[in-house]
């Protein structure tokens, strides 16, 4: 009767949820892998960084004549704004102004962020390593010859982005290059034990005023 | 009595055997991961070559004064050497003569190499792809602006190893580098179908004589 159809269908209803509930409890527990290859196409990544500085604010269409679309460099870009609590970079050149501009609006929302970076590269034209520092970023650096020639990102302490890319226009747009993003314990602790390394390693407060030779 | 204590003997040998063969198994059955930082101590990998060239060879001591521990370099030779059907090669740069060695020993063992390499970087002094040609490994190159950053090496489509690092005794042995062994299908196969793409682009029957300017 119309009983037993409403009762048949209110079953049916809580089934779905329950499987939708399931579905996004799997989803949220299944760990980030991804791979990126650039050249990416230039992209804008207005939008992005709007919504991430304003969650729920109403999107405001960007000037700009470049397309806002699904690229390399917005799925990076994506990611870096995922950070709740800590950001670590380790990355040899930072020159491009867009991954620079995300990297301050975590800084901006309360994201704890450490920079380390090469030290013959962070002068260089272009280069945004000064602005971050103005804009309050820890920034450290080495003191010796060979480079830090490392281009990795650890968001959260619990996702590694890494890979062959420096983060500079020239490389998103122009160059063959690998980002691997990686949400496995095993593999973040190793580099997050390097990144400690460094960073005490490049602690101010051990630098020699008679660095060896380059 | 003696016959139970023989039994029971007989039985824990029995045990014992199934728990080494199943430890055996877990293990080959395990996926490689592995992390490798730079810069390694140099070492000597002449032991490493010969065994890979002729196995269970009675070991001949190098008269180098290199000593022969376990490296970042060691381990990411042993990974290479491992490979018994296919190496393929995706290199910025590459002047390591050891790295080439190893290259060329899996060629002369019937591997089958193939390397793409950065057409700007490989007629650089030191760069090992003149000496690789000629012993017969296909090399394919870029023809474009932008460069063939990747540093990239799958073995037997199987094996991932990526990362910053040029495969340059430069960067081997002062450079901060790091470099990712990863045994994972979702991840080779992403790097494996990126391989693919370059070696059919980079053939040279597609070369125009017309190139874009730099």
């Amino acid at each position: 009767g119309a009983a037993g159809a409403a009762r048949g269908a209110a079953l049916a209803a809580a089934a779905l949820t329950a499987l939708a509930l399931a579905v996004a409890a799997w989803r949220r527990a299944r760990p980030v892998r991804e791979v990126l290859f650039f050249p990416s196409r230039p992209c804008c990544i207005e939008a992005l960084l709007a919504e991430a500085a304003e969650p729920g604010a109403p999107a405001r269409p960007c000037p700009c004549p470049l397309p806002s679309g699904d690229t390399a460099l917005s799925r990076l870009v994506r990611r870096l704004l995922s950070a709740r609590r800590s950001l670590d970079l380790c990355l040899f050149s930072f020159s491009c102004p867009q991954l620079a501009r995300a990297v301050q609006l975590l800084h901006r929302r309360g994201v704890r962020v450490r920079l380390v970076t090469d030290a013959q590269f962070m002068g260089l034209h272009g280069s945004q390593i000064g602005r971050l520092r103005h804009a309050g970023i820890q920034v450290r650096h080495d003191q010796h010859s060979g480079y830090m020639h490392h281009k990795f990102a650890i968001v959260d302490r619990r996702m590694l982005i890494t890979g062959s890319l420096n983060w500079t226009t020239q490389a998103i747009q122009n160059n063959r290059e690998n980002v691997l993003v990686v949400e496995d314990a095993e593999y973040v602790k190793a580099f997050q034990d390097e990144f400690e390394r460094i960073w005490e390693e490049y602690n101010p407060a051990n630098y020699s005023f008679f660095p060896e030779r380059r």
